[in-house]
């Protein structure tokens, strides 16, 4: 995990972002994930106040500064990255996944030095003239569809996903979880609880234990028996049976 | 990586989704990372129309599939996971974090089970009773600002961040590019940028070699010169010594 101190090492450098909602989206991002510094690099009068109407991203947007060149903006940076999609135009400079890049990142900053991580416009993303400015590129890989590469993300859930992985840690505790496990579907578990359910209505369970007894109690107490899908039929059999001997049972019957 | 079948067979619910703005965001998300199957849960008709104006959503979109009820739409799922973010209310399910829960997930659908991963609302996330269909939760985990665990991303957002996890792979390629190696600050660079400029143009070699001597040509020139900061002015002063000479010598002076 990335200290404080590191996090704010790290701005996130909008060019020429034209939509005040995605300013907000990419401030909102940065806020759940810990980061401060936001800069904008636009050539008009950025629209902050449309930006801050964005959830959570007020305490992100008021500390964020204008800058009118990419260069201004990136001065003081020791390490300048560009997210780019690949296969936009020739690229002259390395470029990294970012799952390669956010150790590179991370190490730069825990050796003090500030990082720039620079995103372009939603329409043409960097020019070559602004990439100029980056030591290397970035990019989030993405489905190729019908072997084209998609063009870009949308600027709000690129910059998510370039935070988190920034962020993220590869925790390997196990909670002991057996995912696999777990074959019966859904559905057929629904049955169950339903069957389960009319059983406790006719043994009076549900009166004595209301609290126990409603669906999402039920649904989660037979989700926790972890079935396989053979054992299903096999619970429905019992509670059938169980069912048929209460109502033949009955008083008065 | 998944593989396409894989791919296909992870469900994305989006339940009680509120903004066909978030719709249409989650359904891009989906397309840039290569899944296919969005369903939607709702007890009003979804503005798909609305939300078909995402950019390259359509094919998702046109694909999506409506359900009345939660219990509907995880029927055929053999792994039903919820996303949360934790500490909102008491949690009776086990919550691994994103990173925990991507290699369960892959190992359910590359053991040919069908898997739903659950997003509530935008406002309240999944309830109670729309846990109870999940087998376990995962959260994204984000920064706890004052102590308190943000409450939750925005759903575009969050959407991005959990199928770039799930796609997500571990490259361990190295690309030769040490990033902590670079200490200069851009703004030293861009003077040093600007005064080998002038040098050129006083050499003439701006005349002879227009192609290499444009802004964005020498700023990647000198940015993969690598240079510590100690070196900056060193190489300012060279610079300036040719200069220097160059303007003495010049006829006529």
């Amino acid at each position: 995990m990335l200290s404080e101190a590191e996090l704010d090492r790290i701005c996130v450098v909008l060019v020429r972002a034209r939509n005040p909602a995605n300013i907000g989206a990419v401030a909102r991002a940065m806020h759940d994930f810990g980061f401060t510094r936001l800069r904008i690099v636009n050539d008009f009068p950025v629209p902050f106040e449309a930006a801050r109407s964005a959830v959570d991203a007020s305490a992100v947007l008021a500390r964020a500064e204008s800058f009118a060149t990419v260069a201004d903006a990136v001065a003081d940076s020791r390490l300048v990255v560009g997210t780019t999609a690949v296969g936009k135009r020739d690229v002259t400079h390395p470029v990294l996944t970012l799952a390669q890049a956010a150790p590179k990142i991370r190490a730069a900053v825990s050796g003090d030095a500030p990082v720039a991580l620079l995103f372009g416009s939603e329409k043409t993303g960097l020019s070559n003239d602004e990439m100029s400015h980056c030591h290397w590129l970035l990019t989030i890989p993405m489905w190729e569809h019908d072997g084209l590469r998609h063009p870009s993300m949308n600027l709000g859930q690129a910059a998510a996903v370039c935070l988190y992985e920034l962020v993220r840690s590869d925790e390997t505790a196990d909670l002991g979880i057996d995912a696999t496990g777990v074959t019966a579907a859904a559905g057929d578990m629904e049955r169950l609880r339903l069957l389960l359910a009319e059983t406790l209505e006719a043994t009076e369970y549900t009166r004595h234990h209301p609290a126990n007894s409603d669906a999402a109690h039920l649904r989660r107490l037979v989700t926790r028996m972890g079935l396989e899908a053979a054992d299903v039929p096999v619970w429905m059999g019992i509670l059938r049976q169980v069912l048929w001997k209460l109502r033949r049972d009955e008083p008065g019957r």
